[in-house]
């Protein structure tokens, strides 16, 4: 049977299922409009570790922890692991993965890892490899603003196009088997790239990305947005979120208020001084984990159409004149195997 | 069907085949003793770019390049790309990812990257999901130094546990149908740390990782290493060839003289004064494409299980006291289905 549908949509026939999940997240984010929601809130930055990087391993450690829990699982029933972070050489992640012993398959999709592990785990499942699989990823603000951009102590100014990267992982246990809801189709994005150099605007180096993976979907699988409850980018913020609503207008497309973002959900963008909103891979799975999955277990949302969005630069390739690559990933979930 | 073989193997019972594969290499490489073998060797340590970040990109290019050029297709006929480097946010794939326009799936794997897409690839294509598939990796000196030790000005002596990091890239076109070798099995390794912390010491720190995923390998399979031609780790170089033989031996397993590894093999070890041999993403896969895959259709190795080796450390984790973790993802190729 074919899974491929048009240019970059594959259907996943046996629909694999989300068994469980986890997230854990720092105090900001505990204290935004979706803090009552989360496994764990950690109050201290570093979450007992000696160094934020340690912290941040420590972040997708209770996520992870949580999924398990909260599924009835062991660890030692996955049988891997997919996972990525935003750090040099996806630190959090490896050290995460040694910890755990587990099988392990390393990623690199910026913002967009949530999305790219649930796609290639589904994949793998669907393919018939294995019955469990793991996907996860974090950021932490403290490691990845010294990490991007100037040291902490430094107190930089942020410009108003600037994101908020949050401190949060999210971890999402994926099964053969469960209540879901189900992975029905993925679309892996092509890199779309209209020459932003600021690193301080992400939403507009990555809209261009997520609105192509959007046009990609609907065209591969004849679905309109109507056919969501919600469609849901993670993280464009505000301006990015913006920018895709007028492209979407520009050709004539309809996304209303169905479409939403992870970096406008996570925080109160007016009260919590974050600018444009929030960031980093962990944002966008903390907010699939902290709310969009319960709320599609309640029944709130039948379907969710989750696209993650990532900017694959550095700070060498932007010193080097390089502009920043956009890509999204788009993961289908459903309450029903459709 | 049952695909999973014991702990941490699977059998693909497709076998997706090589379609083809390209090797662009350094001036280093080019003299080395697989130096006629390469599909390009660049004379240029810039390849033609402004900076070693963008000529690792090109070399990328190069190799993908040769391989669609030999096997006869086109860019269009390619599903997905996975790729990843060992740069920072992986900015050698994901830029070239941009350039090419394809659906792109990011890696980080370190030195493992290139089993690791081989591996992915061969998975989702024994999956059903696509057609074609391209999996590919990359390294080069000079980006690679500055950003792991030290400024190349700066001319520091290296340890004798030291290894070159390869100026390389491979490039492997997977299909469903093809003249082969097939990809019959991967076997996804487990990260393990025996808390070496010397950055110049990466054999050591890699070498129970390579063993690990042996061990799984044979033990999943019901093989055992006679019933591999080649059994070729990369890149552990001649310490961590050494230390793997060692650890054979305590156990009372043999490995002889066709247990060989990339490091080794890439460079003079003695002439070139590369100290322990050769690393980095592309040593693997320029020694895979260049001359694995041909020796395989050529007849004088049937069957080779492909081990890359990574380590999963970052100068950060290691400058907070951390050791380094060591991984390898095994793929068996063969000559036939099996």
């Amino acid at each position: 049977m074919e899974k491929k549908m048009g240019s970059k949509t594959y259907h996943l026939p046996s629909c694999p299922s989300v068994l469980s999940y986890g997230s854990a997240v720092g105090v900001k984010e505990g204290k935004g409009p979706l803090g009552g929601r989360f496994d764990q809130i950690f109050e201290d930055t570093l979450a007992g570790e000696k160094s934020w990087e340690k912290a941040e391993s420590a972040l997708q450690k209770a996520a992870l922890n949580h999924a398990l829990v909260k599924g009835n699982l062991s660890m030692g029933a996955l049988d891997y692991l997919l996972a990525g972070d935003l750090l040099n050489q996806c630190i959090s992640s490896g050290y995460t993965a040694r910890d755990l012993a587990l099988p392990f398959f390393g990623l690199y999709g910026a913002c967009s890892t949530m999305a790219e592990s649930l796609a290639l785990g589904s994949m793998l499942l669907d393919g018939g490899f294995g019955h469990v699989a793991a996907a996860m990823t974090s950021s932490h603000f403290c490691s990845a603003e010294r990490q991007y951009r100037s040291p902490l102590e430094y107190g930089s100014q942020r410009t108003p196009t600037a994101q908020w990267t949050a401190t949060a992982s999210g971890a999402v246990i994926l099964g053969n088997d469960g209540p879901g809801p189900y992975v029905t189709h993925v679309t892996i994005g092509t890199i779309q790239d209209h020459s932003v150099k600021d690193a301080n605007n992400m939403g507009a180096a990555m809209a261009p990305g997520a609105y192509d993976t959007l046009c990609a979907h609907f065209s591969d699988t004849g679905r309109t947005p109507e056919d969501y409850d919600l469609i849901l980018t993670g993280d464009l913020g505000q301006l990015g979120h913006d920018l895709v609503l007028s492209l979407a207008e520009r050709d004539g497309n309809t996304l209303d208020d169905r479409f939403q973002d992870c970096g406008v959900l996570l925080y109160d963008v007016e009260g919590q001084d974050v600018h444009c909103g929030g960031s980093g891979c962990g944002c966008s799975a903390a907010v699939l984990t902290g709310m969009v999955l319960d709320e599609m277990r309640a029944g709130t949302w039948k379907r969710v159409l989750f696209c993650g969005t990532g900017a694959l630069h550095s700070p060498t390739s932007l010193g080097q004149g390089e502009s920043i690559p956009g890509i999204c990933h788009a993961v289908a979930l459903s309450c029903q195997k459709e």
